[in-house]
């Protein structure tokens, strides 16, 4: 019997498949186009890997789970690169310890940009055959791998150029969708009013129905629950209301922290989100275009889920659920800004300013900043891994971390879903992370 | 308006809570009886107190909690306890660094029994008069709050004595129920079956009712919720399950494992449950009478969370989760063996050779071990922490850990129900936790 | 061929050797005779250990060494001894972890003075027998051996007490020899001047001869060297000169420190000399009385090489090297305060006021506090470890440490003597270690 | 009065320092050019720098001490640079934190490349002219500061290209000056005989004379010293007796090592010589050609002080004193291989096979390795640090490091000389260092 997804894939054929492939993989060179050799070889954390690493672990992906598969006389690119570039699939075999990725300096950038050009060639052939069900589905699951490691390559350069002491910017050219070089702080930019909105009780279903729309195997099992009445805030937190938790004293009062949060701010010394200094002039933070001055306007950004649950708590709020998230998103959800090929670097890569929803209406659900919620990440009801290597995507990751919803600016448009849950360790916050309040009513 | 707490207090009476205060204090003198003061000072891992702070944390507990605020010309014990003998309660004042709780040498042993047999004295009078009904809510409270240390008492000074070389025993009287000494195999002991007993799925109720039952904060807001149709095991999985998997190459395996449980593994370099070694014989392992052979036939006691999911994989199985495990109790649950004032030490410090249950009746669930669920601990909906100090309690903790259900040998009877809530770090092994399996239907 | 050691003892015979014995158990029991068991058990960082380890291993080091070679029917007291109390001979056996040396609860304290006292009777049916040479040759170094734990015991303590937040004192009935409790600040007491004494060069010889007197087979192989002309100072440094460090910046100037110790301040954030913390009202430190005044004309105590090396710098000074520290002790040193069968406690355990010592000569060269050289610990020309167990005593420390020389006021007085060779690695500073400064000339 | 190094360079004159300068930096242009920008970016390990970083900082030693100084009309060819390529100088302002050096993906090699060549045009005008005598000093001490950073580069980058998993090789086209391969066995190559050479004992001078040679401040105050009759070996341990001490369980015999040393070998499981690994074929090792097998006739590499001091006693020997080294040396030594302009990569990178050296000479004292003495690295009698940035290059090192002499293959021929010292910590051994015996007569 076919699969859910493969009946959905026979329905648009793989001619839609072929383009999306080609637009999905330019879109990952043009993001590494503006970056030398050095800026994709080092790793810059451990969290993070070098540009070239996700370059060519993309491009494995294919040649692994596909090509080996289901090309005709398959022979292996270069035969180390299994070892090289597989991530974290046990069952594919032994890999480069992910702490010592950036050890790779052989292959060079060069090499690597070739491996990629000759996979896109036999994956061009292979779409331009008659590939088999199983194989469409295969790819299909490749470029949306391939997108979410699009986003990791923004995340992953910002941390490396933050290293770089003197503010190296990702591209000169970049600007933002409001003229301003991004993160510049607008002239007399406001701080756009945040309110509530309600929303009913009672029973919802949630989770993808994998016949209608591509979705991970996490979201799947589509299910009912039940909903207390509940209120969710019109638009995500913007760098006003972090700025006065920081000077509210909210990095010394341990009363408003979780345990281990309060553990981790004195542990580390953390006295404000990520990448940003203050210095005379006042609060500036890094961004992909150097160091600027902190609009208040925007979006906040880079926030741990222990800062995201003492600023609600500060904030005499709490994080929705990510049920609530979820049932909100579809009913009332805008869409914010998100990745686009057409405007990757014209726009500039940050959160955009919050815009006034319509009344009633949630702004930027979808994109600028990912959304903690207060959910741990856990199985659906009935949730059961894949068969094989592909069965470690997503279940092995289900303790200690927190899901967050909606994408970011670096998402790109058409990988993101209301139903999509990203996971992260709640000190984690190099990603795009940030935060949107609830109420009970 | 009273309390609900306050209420149903007020139904019972000073008297009765007077005797359970003589009883419960009684009980932990008790526990500490076999100890030198050595023993009660030495802190041997960060995780664990001293079995003298217990003392003298308990005992403060009632002294700033209670007489510093109801008893008339109140004057503390020593002004300096204060600080050495606050836990983590932020707003109650400063407090000794936990992991420094063994450097305090002084005050001594006799000291710190002086301070609770004075606070006992002064709460006796107390208790004698006319309490306030927010007084008998503190002292219910602090009561429940002892019966916790007792436990963790008990699972210190195990770590303890196992940091010594020579296998001590906590007290040589100690004997267990079936006239063995504690931990010893029984000879020809063989392994209870064990089968899954079928719950239907549907609408259920979950959660503490306040008016009915004394119960923390984390447990109320009795609220309904939607389960899907599940079958559980009718008893903890035994040593026998355990050997199998350690037999059978489970440490080994990475596909067994959670991500952050692999991790884990491999960082410290674990290949059995806590307490266990491997010898010629086979393998032993520590228990409060000195080191024992591994007895097959006996719950399954110091395994991680991570362990009890690779094993549940392991067994084609999963962990149910925590509404599972409280829906499958209240209808179906057995008792099994609980602290109690009169048989500690005389059945041994050791969970049951497991019974078989009657027929679809599910054996242990409370008692034994407690059974790690497969639920990140949260708060229910609606659940806001108390005011004051004593919302430090619970909420704090709501990241980070696993829920864990229905007590151990070592829980007191009067402490435990199908609601209570325990949680763990999921790498945490040091308490008595084991495993049910659950399965989906 | 008898020892140089065995001729030697053979000429003072057993007698003398049976009445030192006495003297020397009898101190360390007065030594840890006000502390509680709890203080005796707990080992409060890794570089010390307990005071009931003190008590046991000692004794250990006469029943190992001495009567189970020496005594008639031997029979362990315990067998389990040897592993407890064995420190670092390799040769010996195997041996509890010396960072675990905390977790031995049991034996208790009362089993540990039993175990002395059932050695020393043994010990002293032996001693008041005939003794070969070889046995009284063991005794005499089992006696330094515990004088040097005699002074370790009393550091350990230091720090064990240190750990308490409530600044306990060791012994409440101590005062120092001015009348003063211990660290108090002598009112109006002025800082002693401090001149420096010139040595000439030419040819010396250094280390001791072990026909004359007990000695350490690192300062055997008495030999001749070189010196240039050099000055030193007639005190050791007071705090009057740490206090001036203090305040003038010194933790905070690289410049003055070596490279290793700049790493060592910055990653400690070390601000001040050990046991020091500032007020309002100013300096003080922890003493074995509890916290005091920090006295301007005490000798500076509790130094690390790093800090001793900077401080000198700071001053324009050096350290001397241990042959021009050796050279100017045996021409022109004065005696301090050391550790006296009579006045422990009488006399407070602090280092005292610093005299003026007579016209030319060099003031509390000997006790008081050990004093830092710049030499590197190593090896005299020729030196070879003995054979055996005991051979471990001191060639398998000789890399990474400094010497100090001198002895402290913990130093027993027939323990010391000008050519005795002590050492630490740079960065310690639990011990009684102190600065003398010296010049090129 | 100028010094005596200015008045030695008066007398050669600047024409000959100018073709020093060409050679000396042409030659580290030599070394780099097998390396891509990657090779040259990434920092392996935090005692190693990137080669990026060796061929800027070197660069930028000359324009800050030199051109900064002399250059009229000077200006810095980027002034962040100055931050970036500082190495420990702290009197030259603040720098990037040595774990960071690998973060600098900016500039690029291209651009520190454009560097290198614009500082050299610049100091071909310099040097063109007529520089003071002060200048020309600064310039000798940069050129042998090019030379340590030349050797530093090659060790940096063995242990860079040693991190990739598949053994990548420094530059194809090396080939060992006997015909083979780097470290390739050669076919039957036996191990050359060693024997002991006696010298006689005495008074003897030790140091370099400043106004003869080059030397760095270390060097000088040539004084005299005593010296007991000693035999050193007649040529450096070769690989055959490393694999006895391997295969005579060296490793896991703690009598044979420092106490540091075991707890080295127990804290990180070393249990061979860096770079070696075992296989079913017998022992290889990680070469710049990549992975060889192990050939018992080359000299030993890659020791920490602590295996060289256990192999010594292993084999019931000793290492030598710095003294008994330079005394040997410059009365027997014979010179082995160096790293020379014309036979870089031609001849291989690797220590020669120990030759037989003339009877009663010592082979290969120069070159081939590194070989550790016994001796902390400490101030020679009279050490005075210099004035300014530059008296940081030695002085402050001195503490917790021991002395090697003799340099290796990859030290310049025209940088090293018989009083030359330099210095690791013990643990150290990523430099190429080995093992000369010696004993005492």
């Amino acid at each position: 019997m076919p699969s859910l997804a493969a009946a959905r894939l026979a329905s648009v054929g793989p001619r839609w498949l072929a383009s999306r492939y080609r637009r999905v993989r330019s879109l990952t060179d043009q993001l590494a186009e503006p970056l030398s050799p050095e800026d994709c070889c080092v790793q810059s954390q451990t969290d993070s890997s070098p540009a070239k690493w996700h370059l060519a672990h993309t491009t494995w992906f294919f040649e692994r789970f596909v090509l080996s598969e289901y090309e005709a006389g398959f022979s292996p690119h270069d035969e180390r690169y299994n070892f090289l570039f597989n991530s974290y699939y046990v069952r594919a075999g032994d890999r480069q310890p992910r702490p010592k990725r950036g050890m790779i300096t052989r292959p060079s950038l060069g090499e690597v940009l070739a491996y990629r050009a000759s996979v896109d060639e036999r994956m061009g052939a292979l779409l331009g055959g008659e590939p088999s069900a199983e194989a469409l589905e295969l790819i299909e699951i490749g470029l949306h791998h391939e997108q979410q490691h699009q986003e990791l390559l923004v995340a992953d350069i910002k941390h490396l150029l933050s290293c770089n002491p003197f503010g190296e910017a990702y591209a000169s050219w970049t600007r933002s969708d409001d003229g301003l070089v991004a993160g510049e702080a607008r002239p007399g930019g406001g701080v756009p009013a945040m309110s509530f909105v309600e929303c009913e009780g009672g029973s919802r279903w949630i989770g993808a129905d994998a016949s209608r729309t591509f979705c991970y195997d996490n979201e799947r099992g589509r299910h009912e629950v039940l909903v207390l009445p509940f209120a969710i805030a019109d638009r995500p937190l913007c760098n006003a209301e972090v700025l006065a938790f920081v000077e509210g004293g909210g990095y010394e009062r341990p009363e408003l922290w979780l345990d281990d949060g309060w553990a981790w701010v004195v542990g580390h010394g953390v006295s404000a989100p990520m990448y940003w200094r203050a210095s005379e002039a006042g609060w500036s933070c890094f961004t992909l275009e150097g160091w600027r001055t902190v609009d208040a306007g925007r979006p906040a950004c880079h926030l741990s889920y222990y800062e995201a649950d003492a600023i609600a708590r500060f904030l005499g709020a709490r994080l929705p659920t990510e049920v609530e998230w979820e049932v909100a998103c579809v009913r009332r959800g805008e869409r914010g800004r998100l990745l686009d090929q057409d405007d990757v670097f014209r726009k500039g890569l940050e959160p955009s300013v919050s815009p006034s929803p319509h009344e009633g209406w949630l702004a930027q659900m979808m994109g600028d900043v990912w959304e903690w919620t207060s959910s741990a990440y856990g199985p659906y009801p009935g949730f059961r891994a894949p068969e094989g290597a592909l069965g470690e995507y997503n279940g092995k990751f289900m303790v200690n971390q927190m899901v967050c919803r909606g994408g970011s600016f670096a998402t790109p448009a058409d990988h993101i879903r209301p139903t999509y849950r990203n996971f992260f360790h709640p000190e984690k916050r190099w990603a795009f992370t940030g935060v949107r309040l609830a109420k009970d009513v």
